[in-house]
């Protein structure tokens, strides 16, 4: 029988999980609603059915399960797979998600944190994959972080390294969600460039922006944003100049810190790539030393939204001793 | 025959050296000028009469030399003993030092950064030697900095990771010397003491420093500060309010990006420790993810003058494989 493994991306809004071969291959794919709003005991319902579902179709195929990673936004005691805090599950506090999952199916769980995970995932099947040393940022609603230091990844001691997105960019800047002040977060995150945004809209000299949100502040998005820079709008232009400046201080911060070889960058926000990525790259090289500067390469995710699975999935594999797994992780 | 090694702190203005036995104790230390003026081939003949002198009276008691380490400012390729670039040597560009001291004397040596070795140092014999990794800052005319993780110095792709002194904590802040605006160094240096200690007096404001440095801009030290400070001095409060805050928000940083759980903070700066600790954890605590933030502890180095010659030993002992070491590094 082939082996195989189990990759869960488990979001806010949706779980995406799929079969995953110890040569990286995805198959079987589901995507379902996560239901939050139920509560805990059913998002935990939703997992294992997804769980089930995946086995009966592989199981059929001759292929035997041998573990499950999960992916979670939050913060994770990712040695023993309990759920600390989660912006997205309000209820899952100190949650032990792990012993839950083991009382409907016996099979080894590993947990980590999503941002992780999706590092994990670039290290193993994408842009990392050459690579024993990287930092990955996930420029979504927030800012992920994970850092990839030969092969593993820095948890450091309770398991909450690797927040990239509060680093300080701006001492005296907006208030951040984690408590701070000016966190990289507050101006590279989708929800950062709708903060800005709304700054402009609220300043009433962004014509463009009003126009296009048809006067409604609510319908601001980063979308928006991203199209009118691309048409030349000026003060859409202007939030992407100060999102890249601050990104390039954050990045000069993980170079003349790290001295690391390669940053990936993904999320949704890295649809802009055009529109941010050469002064990013100029900010962060005026503020670095010269041979890190230089020698950094900066670049875009590459597995997409499959990330968080492969990530999960390679969790799993390396927990069960999968040595066959291949790329830098 | 017992065994020893000898570390070297090879600074700009003083050798420091000395025999180190596998159990950390020190004896036979020499201290002579650097002499760097007379150029590079001076340096190595001060270096090798001192390594000659120790093993002469260490030699006397039945001892045995085994191997050198070396912790110099500067930019090491360390896996080869080059000394790229070094403010404290200006000829020493692409100097290959462990060749050259290869053709007087066949031992082998070992060769770092100072402030990697100092960290070191601490971690094998010091404030971090229970500690498997931690971060350590050098405060001195510049700041040094070494990153600890998992027993191991985190030397990046180009052996130049662990500037903490280059993280930014303040974008538009003054310029630095590495090129970039507003790093750490330019707030809590002695160098950026001095730097502030200057502002204050050319704006005319600042009396008692002007009384205290006989009206002569060029003997104002950070001693001076340090000093006024704990008079109660209002301007020099303000210089060390201002050092602390900036060391704050660059010990946020390394909190939040690396869960770290010991921050050993040493050099000549770490004298005015009481005038700066309160605020300076205060501020890391405000700008930290919680329970990261509350976890690291902050502490004194405490090998003292004698941290580069530790390290630089224990670069040495780690390289002959000496297990007996003991200590965390």
């Amino acid at each position: 029988m082939m082996n195989y493994v189990i990759g869960i991306d488990l979001g806010g809004t949706n779980i995406r999980a799929a079969a995953v071969t110890p040569g990286g291959e995805i198959f079987h794919r589901i995507k379902i609603s996560s239901e939050v709003e139920k509560g805990k005991e059913r998002v935990v319902k939703n997992l294992l059915d997804m769980i089930e579902e995946i086995d009966r179709r592989a199981k059929g195929e001759g292929r035997r399960l041998i573990s499950v990673g999960l992916g979670i936004p939050g913060t994770i005691f990712y040695d023993r797979g309990v759920i600390a805090q989660s912006p997205n599950f309000p209820d899952w506090i100190d949650f032990d998600l792990k012993s839950r999952l083991a009382k409907d199916i016996s099979l080894p769980f590993f947990i980590d944190n999503d941002a992780n995970a999706a590092a994990i995932g670039e290290g193993w099947q994408g842009a990392g994959r050459d690579e024993k040393s990287f930092c990955c940022l996930t420029l979504g609603t927030g800012i992920g972080g994970g850092l990839v230091f030969n092969g593993d990844i820095w948890h450091g001691e309770d398991g909450m390294g690797g927040e990239i997105g509060h680093l300080i960019v701006d001492p005296d800047g907006p208030a951040c969600g984690c408590g701070g002040r000016g966190c990289l977060e507050t101006y590279a995150s989708a929800t950062g460039i709708i903060r800005m945004a709304k700054e402009s809209y609220y300043s009433g000299d962004a014509v463009g922006l009003r126009e296009r949100s048809n006067n409604n502040i609510d319908a601001v998005s980063s979308e928006m944003i991203y199209n009118l820079a691309k048409e030349g709008d000026y003060y859409a232009r202007d939030i992407l100049r100060a999102m890249s400046r601050h990104l390039g201080i954050g990045l000069a911060d993980l170079v003349n810190l790290l001295n690391i070889g390669l940053i990936i960058i993904g999320g949704g926000v890295a649809a802009a790539w055009d529109l941010f990525i050469t002064d990013t790259t100029k900010e962060m090289r005026e503020r670095s030393y010269k041979v890190p500067g230089e020698r950094v390469r900066i670049v875009r995710a590459s597995c997409g939204d499959d990330a968080g699975i492969l990530g999960a999935a390679c969790i799993a594999l390396k927990h069960s001793n999968f040595k066959e797994r291949g790329g830098s992780i």
